[in-house]
């Protein structure tokens, strides 16, 4: 996503930006990239040092009707344009979202405040499969409390054209709507890098060391396209999200200039609020803790996002999971109204640190009635979660 | 403070509180405890081990006045009572704070909000004085700007009641008020301790190890009477908060019990609001950095508290520190309207974890738009202080 004119680039930075030059060819061993203007004309360049930037792009379910112009996506600066646009332009009151990831439940944040109806719909049981069944169990029940149709276990199968709008129907489920998001994942654009012969990890990332450097030496990969090391397993993994991809292109642009920028890796961090409530997570769930080898054990604790005496505050639950073996902290969640999205820095921080449970349960949490009683609802888990140790 | 009455610890807990016993002597080799009863009954306790827990007492300014019924301290329940009794039953519009801590802060904050003219007086010319110099000053203005006077390098050295109410003087200063809070600090209840010959160490505090032991092996401090250990410098600290205090309590409890539980420290995390704003600090300040040996280096950055495309949202101030010989992250301070006072947690939890402002500005912090941008503002600081390390 350039949300930067390509004069600025030129003009201000030097930097000799080609927009409408499609890549089709990397040639590591000669050196450059080659590929056909949007005008027809074939290019080539050369290069020293290549940065493979293609980002991700967002899955298409294979079903009829996927490509209706009332059915879009949502992931560049463009796609969102096009759904504003054709909001604004038709009468739409109904949206069904087909997906239940981060993309889809900010959608549903977004269309709700829209006052637009809104039903999801996924093939998988399980809503959000990797969040603690309990706090998931509260997430959906706050959606449908909030008029949202939650639909798991649905594989849709096609979407038509009725009179009234479109339908979207699976064997046992017809959900009408006027307008179709299409949010059930992405996946790295790095269908170039393996032509290359590049190395490809996690869910077909381009693999890269911490240097983010690729298989070929002078070839780097950074953003949703490449993959990275998790803090907590040590293991590669595949984790799009927006600070990775920034930090990882600000350490190619440090090391193609000569530095020698590593990058620790991610605990995988993320938040994101639907409906006011916040849901945020950093480290391993158990399933992928067990799958790293590890031995989880997990308390979840609900307590309140103020002191008692002060007048408001939310419920918030911590999940909280430390390895049997070690000590050490896997992972956190947490869900609330106020008060989550900030709070999982905390264990986040305490996963970069590679901290045993006990001593992030002895950290110095800020404490104040406005913001959090005084112990902190993630120390209370924390405590608890000792005794099982 | 004791909110629980007696009783229920007598008859649930089965653990014998005798109120009304103030005890006057300590015997360490003794061991036994004795005093007068408020009736006048001459009373001795033996004990295996004991637990020291007198708290701390508010300083009181040593001028004609601070006696009068209209002069109060805010530091027990009781005293708070007092003061909403007081506006309660009495035309007060004004109010006159001495001293601008924690607690005058907190004040202000909750008389502003009852709509009363409130004006804050102490000797020393510098505001917060702990905080970094730019970010006070955002503080003083925002407090001004709200109608708070604030009235910094004027001893005050008299209060007399006057027709109209109350006047507190200084050489160059005379505030009216119809009622004067005391908040000038406090001060460990240590003197029980000292006359027993136990060791006292910072600011007169308790000296205690971290398992809570005094220098007496089976005599025992916690709460705001003792002192602590700073995790940044390792050096005895007396940074008198709720959560310390509380940890500190229930590890005693654990000790006593046979168990062996050792207290990290505290890395000095606070927060508070006034009138919106929220301020927030963990570690050293450039002046302790010093003081401990190190060489710190740091810088102020601003920046939004959530992410530029999203609405709403307020600037936030960054101070960050580090140590120029070891890298070492030594105190990060905060102030602005949201979003400060969990965010001061991640730094907090690296300075457990003795992290490097290298390692702290590679964590993976939660990003999403309502909540933050992309490079969360503690991460822009870590970056430009890393160019100064």
């Amino acid at each position: 996503m350039i949300v930067r004119k390509a004069e600025v680039f030129r003009e201000k930075q030097g930097i000799n930006v080609l927009t409408g030059h499609p890549v089709h060819h990397i040639d590591p061993a000669g050196q450059t990239v080659s590929g056909t203007t949007l005008a027809g004309e074939p290019f080539e360049a050369s290069f020293d040092k290549l940065l493979i930037a293609t980002g991700a792009a967002p899955l298409i379910p294979d079903i009829p009707g996927a490509n209706l112009p009332a059915v879009m996506t949502v992931k560049t600066l463009e796609d969102g344009r096009r759904v504003k646009r054709f909001i604004n332009e038709n009468p739409v009151r109904r949206v069904v979202i087909i997906g239940m990831g981060y993309i889809a439940m900010e959608m549903c944040e977004t269309l709700r405040r829209l006052d637009l109806a809104v039903a999801m719909v996924k093939p998988n049981p399980q809503f959000l499969p990797w969040l603690e069944e309990s706090l998931a169990a509260v997430v959906k029940e706050h959606l449908v409390s909030h008029g949202v149709g939650v639909y798991t276990g649905h594989a849709m199968q096609k979407i038509e054209e009725t009179d009234g709008g479109l339908k979207v129907s699976g064997p046992e489920l017809g959900l009408p709507g006027d307008m179709v998001l299409l949010a059930i994942g992405i996946t790295p654009n790095s269908h170039l890098a393996a032509d290359a012969g590049l190395e490809l990890g996690v869910r077909k990332a381009i693999a890269v060391d911490r240097g983010l450097r690729t298989s070929c030496d002078n070839i780097y990969a950074a953003g949703d396209c490449a993959d990275a090391y998790h803090v907590v397993t040590g293991e590669k993994t595949w984790i799009p999200l927006a600070l990775r991809a920034n930090r990882a292109g600000w350490a190619v642009a440090d090391n193609v200039c000569g530095k020698d920028v590593r990058l620790d890796g991610v605990s995988g961090t993320s938040v994101f609020r639907v409906l006011e409530l916040e849901v945020a997570r950093t480290g391993l769930n158990a399933a992928e803790a067990r799958q790293s080898g590890f031995d989880p054990v997990g308390v979840v604790i609900s307590a309140r996002s103020r002191a008692h005496a002060h007048p408001g505050g939310a419920d918030i639950w911590v999940s909280i999971l430390g390895d049997k073996q070690s000590g050490r902290l896997l992972g956190v969640q947490m869900i609330g109204r106020e008060g989550v999205a900030h709070r999982i820095n905390g264990p986040a921080v305490a996963l970069h640190g590679q901290m045993t449970v006990e001593q992030f349960s002895q950290t110095d949490l800020a404490y104040a009635p406005p913001f959090g009683p005084t112990w902190d609802p993630m120390l209370v888990a924390a405590n608890q979660l000792i005794k099982k140790l």
